[in-house]
Order: structure tokens, then C-alpha cells, then sequence
């Protein structure tokens, strides 16, 4: 089936699954935990063949690891889906109600997207946590897998086509794509496809940007910073200093520049320096740094580096405000925090900084859907609208107005005949 | 000042304007409707030189009615500037609170989205419309009107500017570009600019999408329905429709297709034929329309056309089923309204139609952000990410999540010391 056929197929079956009662939703779900349990020879013998293929292609240790879906990644994936499925449906919720006019009430609630593009790394988990996510928000989702991992997407595809089948849903609600043409024919399909939402390299997720006109949720750098205020508690200061860079180098929520008050920086740097040279972190500074403690010289070019590695840019500040500047400049509006025991420069801070996540005395690592409590995470947004941060199930979402009269007409506002009450009410939408 | 230069400084002001006070955005807005009663000779007299040419280049006579800017105009505006006023602020209000561990809370709060752009159309009074509406919401805006404006809108963002500035609030918060070229150019100003919003023809808002890596959100065709269902009262339907049709036909949320269910087209149609006719309305149907009422043939292009003119189509349908289905295949997501006593059939239809304005038994007209009671409107979005149909003050705004700590660490999540309890918890965000 070409991609053209396939988004075809995917929006009549969004069109059925977004009229789908959520019991028949989290049926499927239920369903698809039992057919995994199944099918699970199927999908471990094929994870087996991509292992060894993958081996043999000389694939990178980390990205072998990762490409594993054996006993304990099933038993993973099945907790993830028994957890959706406990999870308060997303769909149908009255977000505010207005009476327009006598008899005449306007509710906005919530509805699924429509037709969900997703492209994916080499995790095969992901197919699922993509797919349930998908179903449970009634969006219809073209999925695209790394393709070291294409026959266990395809044998855990299979399953969960069987699944939404045994629910009594469409089964084209989740398919796969399999080639890398596939996703260049998917980029034009802007009359039948809603939303793309790549996940991968911030190279590729601009490249998704600039070649498609279909609306893109996708997340560029994390460049995140810790701003050690002057009035700083120095022990807190180094506990979420040190966490925000080395509880794991390679993620997007990892601090990639320290800022540090002058008035503060002679006391707290060589504690600093101390704690992360330990943990193996390269340090650059900028000159009045490199007074302070050991370190190489930054450059411009290091304040705009996501380095994603055991490496860490410094610099000093006279105050919050520079702070908040350099932040808003070089930053990527990811997640960033100040640590002060002063409200005033926190909320100074807080409300000036451009960024997805603002934090007070707390570690950058944060920033996380499943940390929030929003249940599980499709990806992180570093754009700024629909969704922002980490996205849950209620990014999946948009909403409708439906407005319940009794033969309304315009010319009877118009004429006097009939006056605007314009009344919140606090009631759900009945139909 | 070129485009790339009015960008950055919008910028600038944005940082500024989005930490700024309810009351100093607020006080802006009073000082905008004083400034305005002093600068009226100098807005006057632009507006009458951009008269006088328009007309001297042949300006048809709607759009020369369009850009007329007196004293009734100022009056309308001012007015428009008091109710803006006193509308609630959109910005910092908490939209929820998990508790993730003792001790640390998530706060998702509104603030501003940034810089917008947005291109309007010929009537000046736009311009202190959507720098209002900008400002109260706490974004930068980048203007451009029609040509046949420019003085008046010269004029208008001077007052602006000097009321920006009278409020202590940087007077870049609003800019007027004046050329095409200048909109050229700012479609390539991604880093800078957050949004773009264009009001005009379908054409033009195309081809800004199609020129453009901001996002926009705009508005395509308005191609709306009423479907008639069989269970239909006949007199609400009649009302119901005509209303949509007649009242004004140029705008988009006119009736351009009328569903009429087969086992009430006979008793239906020749009643709603009559009242159309009389009214001057071009009627084109279907076969089975062409056998109960006098109409040309519709053809497939019909089903796909806004007429935007006292001209309309007729299909008869044998189920709310397949009135769903010609709906969602040649309308345009904007407001489709069935006509039904029968709840069950109403339900269907608005869960069904994937549009952004679903109604039952009221007129499409209604499809207004003032109507709705959103307070103003900035337009309306046939898209249905971040905001959908009629725009208010909330779809100018986007939210981060503020979290706020006490030295929290993720490694002690991981090792155990402290475990997550993610509690909604109803409280406003402290700073």
C-alpha cells in the first residue's frame, strides 16, 4: 500500500475511532496487552533477526541495546498499557460552558486530533506507548520505526492491528511506514495528515520542519542552565547543579551551562568544580571563571552548545536580570532554573525566562511527562504552541465548539428580538 | 528600519511586556483610548488622504466604505478599548497543580506567546483591534495593513506607540511595517517571531503558509452546512436555514451546502425553495433536488466551492450517516449545524462532524468570537492545533510549567529516598 492509500485509509478510520466510546477504547488497550502475551514468540524471534542483522551492519553497543525487546521489555510495555488504561479519558471533556442567550449554550470540549504522523528511534517500545497513546486520545497514527528495528515493528504492528480488530475498531488506526521514502511521501500528504510529531535529532527534526507543510510538534536543543543566584543556599545549590549535569549526560533536560553570581562564584565554584571534575565533567569558563578555578576558555560558540556530554560551560553574571538575558539569547526554551532562597528573584526569574519549564531549587532532570504526572509522554516541545514541555495524553487532544440551541437565528441578536446573556455556567456538554 | 531590525526590537519589548502587570497593560489600553481622542484631527486627516487617493485609483465601493476612519469609527474603537479593558487578565493564570513529591509542585500557568505578525485588511480600525488585543495579552506585534490604509494606519500606531510609552512599556511593543516586501521578509524571521496570524483571502492565507517556517494560524475556506434530518421540525429548520444563508452571505460562516434527509426533502424543500427565491438566492441541487424544486445542477465542483453570494447548494441524503460523510469530505472544518429533534441523531452528528463549530438546531452565523462570548476576536482558525475557531484573548496566550523546589534531585527519585505522589491539588501558583 503506498503512503497516499495509507493516510487515506488512516482518516476514514479516525473518523470511526473518534466516535468511539472510551470502554471500546481501553477494550483495545486491554486486548492489545493480551495479544502481545500471544504473540510474543512472533515478535521475539523477529527482534532476534534485527539483533543479529543489526550486529552484523556493525551497529553502535548503546544502539543494540536499545533495539533488545525480549521478557522484560514485553513486561514493561504491558505495565505501561494497563496504566493507560486507567488513565481518565481525554476525549469528551467540557472545558467551559456559556449561555449565549436564553436557550442557546456554547460548550468548547475536548476531541482527538485526527491523523498523527509519528517518527521514531530505534526503541521497538516505542511503536506501542506511540500506538496505545494514539488510540486511547481516538488519533489515527502513521508510525515510522528506525529501520534496524523494522521486523519487530512490523510483527508488534501486526498485534496491535489484531487488537484494535478485536475491539471492534479499525484496524488502519495504527500502520506502518517502512522506508525513508515513505516518510518524504508522508510529508505531503497535508489534506489527510494533522500533525507530525518526529522524534530524534534536532538535525532531522528541522529537516521534518522545513519540508512539509503539515503542522509539527517537535522539540530542537536542550540547552538548559542552572542560574546559582547570590543568595543561593551553596548546599543546594551543588546538590542541583551537580544532578542537573551528571544523573545522565545524554538527555535534553541535562544542564549544558552553569551561571553563577559574581558575589557568590569564589565560594561556590571550587565546590563545584571540585564534585563534577570527579564525575569526569570537562569544565569551560569564561575569563573570570578561569580566575576562580581550573578551567578552558568558552567561547561565544560554547553558550549555544547542546553538548550532551560529560561537558559544561560556565559563566558569571553581575544579576538575575543578565541571567534571565543571556538565558533568553542563547538558550533553547527547554527547561531552566534559579536557585535562591529569594522569592522576589525567583519570580523575577521564573516569569522572565522564555522557557517551557521554569524551575526554583530544582534539578533540570525534571522535566519529564511521566515526572509531571501526566501519565505517559509523547515527546517534549520546545515550540510554543499547542503543547509546550513534555507532552501527555491532553497534547493529543484539540477541542470543538458545540452549541445546542432551539432554532437560533443571527437576524433575531440583530434586531433586539433576542439579547447576548453571555453567562459562564459550570456545566458538561449533555450530547 | 528594515524588518530584520523591527523584529529584534519587537523582540526586546516582548521580554519586557510579558513580565509587565495586569494594571500597566491595563493602564496602556486608557492611556491608548485618551491618546486617541488627541490625535483624532491628525487620524482624520490621514484617513481623508487615503480616501482621496483610493478613489482616484478606482477603489470599489465596499472596500472605500471599509476604509473610512471618523469620528464614529473612533467612538466604536474606544469603546472596544474600554471592554478590553476590563476583560480578565489572560496571562499567569494557573491552569493546574500536581504535587510530584513533598515538597515540590508543578504549576502549568498562561503567560504570552511572543512576537506576533499579523496581516489584516483594509479597515484601519484592525490596527488598535489587534495591538489591544496584543498588548492586553502581553505579545509583541508586528502590523500590516492594506496599502490603500497607510496614512491612517500611520497615524493610528503613532497614538499606539505614544500610549505604550505613556504606560512605561516600550513603544516596539507594536510596529507597522509598510510594504509587501516588508511581509517578504518577515515570513523568514523564525528565530524572532512566534506566530503569524493573516486576515484575508483564502489565496493569500496560503500562500503565507506555504512561504513560511513560523507558524500560522489562519483560516481557510468557510464552506458550512445545514443538514435537515428527518426528524426535523420543519418551521426551526426553515428559520435555521435561511438565517444561515441570508442573512449575510458574504462572510464565512454562511450556509454554502444544504443536507436535506430524503423522507423530509418533499415537504421541506419547496417551503425552504420559496423563502430562498424571495430573498434572491441561486439554488443548485442534485438529481433528486431538481426533481422537488426548481435549481440548476450541482455538480462535484459545487460541493467544494465557497460562494461567498446569494447562490447555494442542495444534496438529499438518505442518513445523518451520509450527511456526516459529504461533510467531512467537502467542508471546511469551520461550523456545520444539523437540524433534529431527535438527541441520538444530534449526538452522532456533532461527535461525527470533524469540525471546529458543531450546532444543533442554531444558525452558522453564529460562529463569532464576540458571539461566543471570548470577548474579541483575532480571528478565526479552521487549523485545529493550539486554537480553533473563533480566537479570543486565550488563544494569544501559550503556558510553562513553573516548579517549584527545594534543592529536589533526581537521583533520589531513582535510588528510592523519596518516591513521586503526583496529587492534583487546587491552588494557584505563588510567584
Amino acid at each position: 500500500m503506498n503512503v497516499h492509500a495509507m493516510a487515506l485509509s488512516a482518516r476514514e478510520s479516525f473518523l470511526d475511532l473518534s466516535v468511539s466510546s472510551a470502554a471500546i477504547r481501553n477494550q483495545s488497550l486491554k486486548c492489545l496487552a493480551e495479544q502481545l502475551e500471544k504473540d510474543q514468540d512472533v515478535i521475539f524471534s523477529a527482534n532476534e533477526t534485527d539483533l543479529l542483522e543489526a550486529e552484523k551492519d556493525g551497529l553502535a553497543k548503546p544502539l543494540l541495546h536499545r533495539l533488545v525487546f525480549g521478557r522484560e521489555k514485553l513486561n514493561q510495555v504491558i505495565k505501561g498499557l494497563i496504566s493507560l488504561e486507567s488513565l481518565e479519558d481525554p476525549i469528551g471533556k467540557t472545558i467551559f460552558c456559556n449561555e449565549i442567550t436564553e436557550d442557546l449554550k456554547l460548550y468548547r470540549v475536548t476531541c482527538p486530533i485526527g491523523v498523527l504522523g509519528v517518527i521514531f528511534e530505534s526503541r521497538p517500545d516505542a511503536l506501542i506507548q506511540i500506538s496505545s497513546l494514539g488510540i486511547k486520545s481516538g488519533n489515527a497514527v502513521l508510525l515510522k520505526g528506525g529501520k534496524e528495528a523494522l521486523r519487530t515493528n512490523q510483527a508488534l504492528c501486526a498485534s496491535v492491528q489484531k487488537a484494535l480488530e478485536s475491539a471492534g475498531l479499525p484496524k488502519d488506526s495504527v500502520q506502518l511506514m517502512e522506508t525513508r521514502e515513505d516518510v518524504s511521501e508522508m510529508l505531503k500528504e497535508d489534506q489527510l495528515i494533522d500533525l507530525i510529531i518526529p522524534r530524534g535529532s534536532n538535525a532531522f527534526v528541522r529537516y521534518i520542519m522545513n519540508n512539509s507543510h503539515i503542522p509539527v510538534l517537535g522539540h530542537s536543543d536542550g540547552i538548559c542552565h542552572v542560574y546559582v543566584d547570590s543568595q543561593a543556599d551553596l548546599q543546594k545549590a551543588l546538590r542541583v547543579s551537580i544532578d542537573s549535569k551528571v544523573q545522565n549526560v545524554s538527555v535534553c533536560n541535562a544542564m549544558e551551562t552553569l551561571l553563577v553570581h559574581r558575589d557568590i562564584a569564589a565560594s561556590f565554584l571550587p565546590l563545584f568544580a571540585e564534585k563534577a571534575e570527579k564525575a569526569g565533567v570537562l569544565l569551560m569558563g569564561d575569563s573570570e571563571a578561569q580566575k576562580i578555578i581550573s578551567c578552558k576558555e568558552a567561547t561565544e560558540e560554547d553558550w549555544k552548545t547542546e553538548y550532551l556530554d560529560y561537558k559544561l560551560s560556565i559563566r558569571i553574571v553581575s544579576s538575575c536580570k543578565e541571567a534571565v538575558s543571556h538565558i533568553n539569547h542563547y538558550g533553547s526554551h527547554h527547561t531552566d532554573c534559579i536557585v535562591t532562597e529569594n522569592a522576589d528573584t525567583a519570580s523575577a526569574f521564573l516569569n522572565g525566562v522564555d522557557s517551557a519549564g521554569v524551575y526554583w531549587n530544582v534539578s533540570t532532570r525534571f522535566a519529564d511527562g511521566y515526572v509531571y504526572g501526566l501519565g505517559a509522554e509523547v515527546g517534549i516541545a520546545t515550540g510554543k504552541l499547542h503543547a509546550r514541555g513534555p507532552m501527555g495524553l491532553d497534547g493529543l487532544t484539540t477541542y470543538k465548539y458545540k452549541l445546542l440551541g432551539n432554532g437560533h437565528i443571527l437576524a433575531e441578536m440583530k434586531d433586539g428580538t433576542r439579547s447576548y446573556t453571555h453567562k459562564h455556567l459550570n456545566e458538561k456538554c449533555p450530547i
